[in-house]
């Protein structure tokens, strides 16, 4: 059980990280919607804000006075049972409340929350204490998720923009391109997948349960921006017999390429990012691709893409690090792990890794009760898991048993791949 | 294997069937294409052709004269490695070849398979041989398969007649609302899916290969439109919190209120059908939901939609019994069984039952190999799977591994459920 | 006053005209819709008999038993007053009633007509007479539209049609390009604009007016298909100073680069039409193009469009002679006067003409009384108005003042232009 | 000719305005785009600025320094021959340049816009001055239909905030309903319309040439919101019979119920505007209605609408005096004069009045030479003429011979109606 202290501690670091990251963004940058996939970073500090008003401040003491009983309205995202929601594809719309209105409203709540996570200190440990105390943890992953968002979506949105707009200054190294692409054998049998009790997970991480699995192969490192220029060299975008059915029609709907945000300039490959338009690295990992095209990549490299179970299964009892949004690139970077060696290595941060698995409900899965029952069950169709977390990811919300998820359309994520295949 | 002569009368019969089910159809009937997933009938009798005349008499013969250089394009389905084809959305607007036409079209390629088939008896049992005489039992298949949509496209096509056309005259017997529904408990453990080597399967039911259930229980007999209306008569489709957050929005876009085909006429529930439209039959099977619709209900229901292999698991060795395309109704029947009792009733014909199991790869899967590839795994993603056949579909074609699919948010399909829950 | 023996003879001669247009259309080519704004010519042939037993024999006789009621709902166009309608983008959808049963539709509902005639001939000659003639004399004309309409909806649906069928067989002589074009002079000043009492036309086409012009000159005869190759040639579709900002709009989102049937065989240009894929006729009037067009063709000729007021000012006292609908050629001909002479050539039948005028009320204008008043009235908007009939319009349909409209990007129209410029 | 002093105090003035009218605006107001159609505040500075580095500081000297090389491409709205164009719908996803810089960019054209007027009073009346200086008035005048454009999409913009903001604070007095509403009687004959030389108009309001009108009458007063309600209570939005056959689709479409941004709150009509959620007037002017319902509208009540002819022929020698942009409301007011007396009231300001005539080329007409031939020719397709200003247009840009135009289906202008009928 945590205690109040670290459970302080931990509000006060989070909150103040979602404000950290907004640091070089302008008003302007914050208040535009880029596509109603995406929201503006004006929405994230007010929408996990208001996580904690609805879920906690409101659901404690229905006398509780809120910030501006219209937030209630404005900032749900897609609870039905906390009521009616201002549309998701409007919310770039919404100029008031300006950003300073935001922040004081991110002040009043915190001071509640501190208020009352220190009152807790004095509490019986009573059921609703706890039950309460679990929400404000689920909370703050919950504001860690929307961390990595913010960076997404302002990625997303800087990319229309053709002055090539940067939020910070990076030092890249160099690097040449990555060494030979070997596998590592990992033994099946009836393995154990999910998360267990102790620690924070969400519902659809459980419950444990045991899978059968056969033996397989898993590449050591991520395929890199180098790999896939050669797919792309070779006709891989204009070769349907590679392709699903799906993502052969949505690759010629859209027109892909290349990965979103390869530009040439002057005849060289660059990719823009949050540090601006940088050349590419050969070496780091390949980001911004939708799962259609992890796939066809992994059939013309006469692989295929692991099961969550497998990637799981493989990774369960090695130590979360990586390149995460603490560390000082929010860009994917190369392997510095020889990977001729033994091991698996860049499985956690740099890109979300696709898995060939659909995202649905395990054996036995009960949905969170009360007012979270819809924070993962309800996405349980026409999605795919991801796993690892990325250079935008917190590191602390990171583990084996993580189960991202997006449509396999989607590439605006910072998702990657890594082969595998049967042993 | 096969005989010649067993071959010789199995393709007989299957083609013939495919035109006896036209035969109360209207040249304009089978024409018409009424939305971009469904195609004329005309073109279901000339793609069937194409399929053996693109697959075996050319394959076999590079001298072949088509009956007509131009079909090749015209009649091409899906196939990207057969060339181009005429876009699928299309389909109607190609009045010619007109159907007599194409009705030679089919006695010519019908009289130059004949020879091939009878030619095979005196032949050695070569590679070769073996590899073709496959091919066409698949092709069999694939039409028995297009036997099913053709019909399942006319009815739709019908739908939207305000005369409300009827195909036969059927005497249907009236039923009164079904029998309390039980479960039946099925015991888990390691099991084996998916098709054996003998006898005919599609590549995506094998490798068989073992996976490990729990204990669950199956409803004995499928949910019926009766229980239906029971949930919608408990706004089942207005209630968010039923949903997934994908089906809620199809749900309201499409303004869904009922199963498909449900008419009110005069304050009664009636059901469009190929025998037109008639008076709701509360004990009958529901048809003609989606996935989305078929997951709500089994949530208001405090149940859940079965795995695929759990329906597999529990129907393994049970005969292969049911209303299917052979019988006198193409209109799901009450089921006559007492589901009192023990055993798992109605599971084969009716209608088509949707699993919660995405449509994937068995580990190990691997395409056909030749012009083939195609016909499966490349719709591996964003599809449900659904089990046991439906009232038009041929008795022949069906066996416990045979894994249907469709999108989860598809309703033209007979497509029905049956509940599930963990023991 | 029409005498009821002339009343009858227009009556069979206009009824026959229609079917005889069908001849060698298939059942399948009469059934099926290409596009929302088209029709099948089955629904052609059973709207234009709605006509007559809706406005004619129901308002006359109350106790008049309709062929089938529920026809009244299936072939309304567009009449709200009428009651509802199925909807148009359907209509293609209605394989029942088949084409028998409206053969039989159209006998029942002529002979019943015909009675009515052939009576009115004993009758007084009194007001509610009148009323009712000159609503079968609309019905007449309205027939003669769809005349046009059926076969230009045809020609649509059979371009989609790979094997590029044909109607009719037609030597079509081969011609020349064009001689030089040259401008005849015309005075303006005030002039009468508009149909008067005397004779048939529609309600749009009146009061007959005054209206100032000031003098202009008018091409000789209409551009050809070798003057429009000019303009591609040219780069007239490719360069947006050229057309009006909504041309442009459409013609990149539709990627137009040359008329609408044109294809490229071989190198070679063709034209699409109802006597199959020919070679392109240069001399010939160029044809399915838009108004957007034609309006960027005059801007790239130095030149302008006409209005509607300068056409009919000009051709007021000309007589209607041209290549029409009873002619043999159903695609438009090269002009065989010497257009280096006096005088204004091929301004009626071969190609519609575009002026630059919008479809808009004449002042003073009333619409029809009674059901058809929805007859050109409520279509004044956002359309254009062409001049002189095609080469499948009907010759007894055509007169200067006849005024045609459509909507600036449609191309499937028998539609060209005409330069004019300020004298 | 204008002097350089008066050039130089009207350029000042101009500009300084705009700015004025972004006081109450918050940073994240000006960057937000609500629709395609419309633009950010941010842009409209932008873009005004542009047209004068564009087509007079660079076109004067082609080593003028921009403000930055990239504007040029950002900053072009639809002049073609300036070049590409960053895509409109997108306008609003562009954070950067900031608004500070934008101000600054401003600031710098300003200065040297300035030092360049100042310059010309010591130059030559050379042809090539007289030109420029021409440029410069158009693009004041080209500033001032922006300044009415910034408030028209700032409306828009906030009215899909549910916080309802409001810009400034109006002490709007009461008004009963307005008075009878009486018909003033207008000679008819060959009248002049269109600019004469002197002064600064459009090219598209020139040449003066003849028109032949007939007698008519034309209401004294504009349609009140009073007078909008009996058309709603009566049905108008729910009967097809009074609208255009295009206007009924799009009222269905988007199921318009009230003219654009009435609201219902506790059971009373409020209207949004740029003073907030008020109270509706009923003496007002009706706003924010399309072209189809001020058709429709005139079609219930027996009228017509004018033509834009008949308009400018009737005010063509009334004083320009109104509720413009300068005065204290932008929002449309009761009617002072009494207008049961003779004269026209209300004719400038308050609302642009839509005119029935659809927006074309005047005979003669030529587009203006140089960089702006593309400002009016090109739009003379699908749009309706409207007259007089509204409340949110400056008064110096006002006369009878403006030439305002919108598609008929549009509603976020401040646009209303005025009746006239045949004498």
């Amino acid at each position: 059980v945590v205690s109040n202290a670290t459970l302080q501690r931990f509000y006060q670091e989070v909150r103040h990280q979602t404000l950290r990251l907004t640091e070089n963004l302008s008003v302007e940058d914050m208040v535009v919607q880029s596509m109603p996939e995406a929201s503006p970073a004006k929405w994230h500090l007010a929408h996990t804000t208001w996580f904690f008003e609805e879920f906690i401040l409101r659901e404690r003491d229905k006398n509780y006075p809120r910030f501006d009983e219209r937030y209630r309205y404005l900032f749900n995202s897609y609870y039905e049972a906390a009521g009616d929601r201002y549309p998701r594809p409007d919310r770039g719309l919404l100029t008031r409340p300006d950003l300073s209105t935001v922040l004081r409203y991110r002040a009043y709540v915190d001071s509640c929350m501190e208020v009352l996570i220190a009152a807790g200190m004095h509490d019986d440990i009573s059921q609703e204490h706890e039950f309460f105390r679990d929400i404000i943890v689920t909370g703050l992953h919950h504001e860690m998720q929307h961390q990595e968002l913010l960076l997404t979506d302002i990625l997303h949105l800087l990319s229309f923009n053709p002055l090539f707009p940067s939020l910070y200054r990076a030092e890249t190294p160099a690097s040449p391109r990555a060494g030979a692409l070997t596998m590592q054998t990992c033994g099946g049998g009836l393995v154990p997948v999910g998360a267990r009790e102790e620690g924070f997970s969400y519902d659809c991480e459980k419950p444990c349960h045991s899978v059968f699995l056969q033996a397989y192969r898993l590449a050591r490192r991520a395929v890199t921006n180098g790999e896939w220029l050669e797919f792309i060299d070779d006709g891989g975008y204009r070769n349907p017999l590679l392709w699903l059915a799906d993502g052969w029609e949505t690759c010629q709907r859209n027109n892909w390429q290349t990965p979103l945000y390869w530009r040439q300039v002057d005849g060289q490959w660059h990719q823009f990012g949050l540090d601006g338009l940088q050349a590419l690295n050969f070496a780091a990992p390949v980001c911004h691709i939708s799962y259609y095209e992890a796939d066809a990549y992994a059939r013309w490299a006469g692989k295929r893409l692991p099961t969550e179970q497998e990637w799981e299964h493989a990774l369960a009892n090695a130590p979360v690090e990586g390149n995460f949004l603490e560390f000082p690139y929010w860009r994917p970077q190369a392997c510095t792990t020889d990977t001729a060696e033994n091991g698996i290595a860049q499985a956690y941060g740099d890109v979300w890794e696709w898995t060939r698995s659909p995202y649905t409900a395990y054996p036995g899965f009960k949905p969170e009760r009360g007012p979270l029952q819809e924070y993962n069950g309800k996405f349980m169709a026409n999605q795919f898991v991801l796993k690892g977390g990325s250079c935008v990811t917190p590191k602390r919300q990171m583990r084996a048993t993580y189960r991202n998820f997006f449509f396999p359309h989607q590439r605006w994520q910072f998702s990657g791949l890594r082969l595998a295949e049967d042993a």
